[in-house]
């Protein structure tokens, strides 16, 4: 097995850029994930590399049975090389998935079989923060979201933050980023997917519509929300009530309460 | 108006000191709140000092009108202030609040009316994480939540990263801490709360519970849940369903989705 001890050699050098650089992340068609949860959880086809630092190696051998790729890194490279404040001692590069815009409509493509679901997605436009984006695509596999159409001014999802706060649902989750949010909008609703807007403005409270048919949300950035356009293009705009002085919710605070609506709705209805 | 350029400056020391450390903070029974909206929703009566950056004092002069507690600070010495990487120019230093358990059974206390609503509470126990308890007094807000018990193990709310998150709502939703946090949760059960438990094997879907009584929500830890002592004082443990292999929500989104279920119910009711 590889043992690395210098910051200067360069496949660890290689490895900062891939943490660092999203356009070396993208010539490579490759991401990094770290923790040992991550790599338990990666796909072994999509698996290309991965690096263990020395302590983690000694106390947790058993788990690198028969994985050929893993290179040892001295506990201070491993160090230099991760993206977290508290490195968990085990990172992985891995190989990009390449879904198509239909992969959204839930065939149950992540698991090759060929059940159909009522379509629920996503589509989010300027999402900037990468936790949010992170935790919007966590609570997405829990509500049972079919997949998430990404506008051209999203974060990277293959951001080492984002990736970490998906907890392994970037495996799972089918996604596409889109060079024309509106145009693919529109391809969707002619598929029979039904549009709502999260809007402050919405004159539909967000619990009022029925979710059980093929559907989903717009959701805008952070702090501007959905541009007019985009807004525009939906069958209805719906607002979460608030209370007291709050003016808005925090983005993937909102996503979240109006994907467990729909999800609520359905497992009413026995619906998936 | 007094003018300081140099980062040796006592009061600026001072200044960061209360940025940095909670025992500073808590001697001094305050603490500090970034950014303009934070600054034009602090109560005057809690306003204790406002530093502006010069720049930004240049474009909003006329905010500043009648506040006499005004110092500015040269852009270099506001930059090493700032607790954020893109400081907005304003911060103040505000005097706390001092709630008692009562308080949060929701007699709008903030408002400093009379009317009684129905309880809301949540109450937290171990929630470490910064970002998810500002995160949850804002969705809290929203939702009518009507007070927010937190035990020993939780983050400290006056950092600077809690209250920013919390957009404004630290200056009305009341919380208290305690340090005993069973004996408080039993205290409230005698005034009548009903306490439901957010745990991973809960036997009830947290949908099926109706909230329109006074009632509750314990919320655990990020990684470790509840400890089984605290899980076991609810009268019902409930869960959130999830699809795929979701292992359990970010712990402010789960707690958003269960205080917006309670929030949809009364809504529906007319309670509140």
């Amino acid at each position: 097995m590889k043992f690395i001890t210098s910051t200067s050699n360069a496949q660890v050098k290689q490895l900062i850029l891939l943490q660092k650089k999203a356009k070396e992340r993208n010539a490579q068609e490759v991401f990094v994930a770290e923790g040992p949860k991550m790599y338990r959880e990666t796909p072994p086809e999509r698996l290309m590399q991965v690096y263990v630092s020395e302590t983690f190696y000694q106390k947790n051998q058993t788990l690198f049975g028969g994985d050929r790729a893993v290179t040892l890194l001295s506990d201070r490279v491993f160090e230099s090389v991760s993206d977290t404040r508290t490195p968990q001692g085990v990172l992985c590069v891995v190989r990009r998935f390449h879904y198509e815009l239909r992969d959204l409509l839930g065939s149950d493509t992540a698991l090759k079989t060929e059940t159909r679901v009522c379509p629920l997605l996503m589509a989010l436009e300027n999402l900037q923060d990468p936790g949010n984006l992170g935790t919007i695509l966590r609570t997405a596999e829990g509500a049972g979201v079919t997949g998430i159409l990404l506008g051209p001014g999203c974060a990277d999802l293959y951001n080492p933050k984002v990736i970490r706060s998906t907890m392994g649902s970037i495996y799972r989750m089918p996604f596409y980023y889109t060079d024309d949010l509106q145009r693919d909008i529109c391809a969707l609703r002619e598929k029979g997917i039904r549009w709502y807007a999260a809007h402050l403005e919405g004159s539909v409270p967000y619990d009022e519509p029925a979710y059980r048919e093929p559907c989903g949300f717009l959701i805008g950035n952070e702090s501007r929300g959905l541009t007019e356009e985009t807004a525009g293009m939906a069958d209805a705009r719906i607002r979460i009530p608030m209370c007291g002085q709050v003016e808005s919710l925090n983005a993937s605070v909102a996503a979240s309460i109006l994907m467990y609506e729909a999800n609520r709705q359905r497992r009413l209805a026995k619906i998936r």
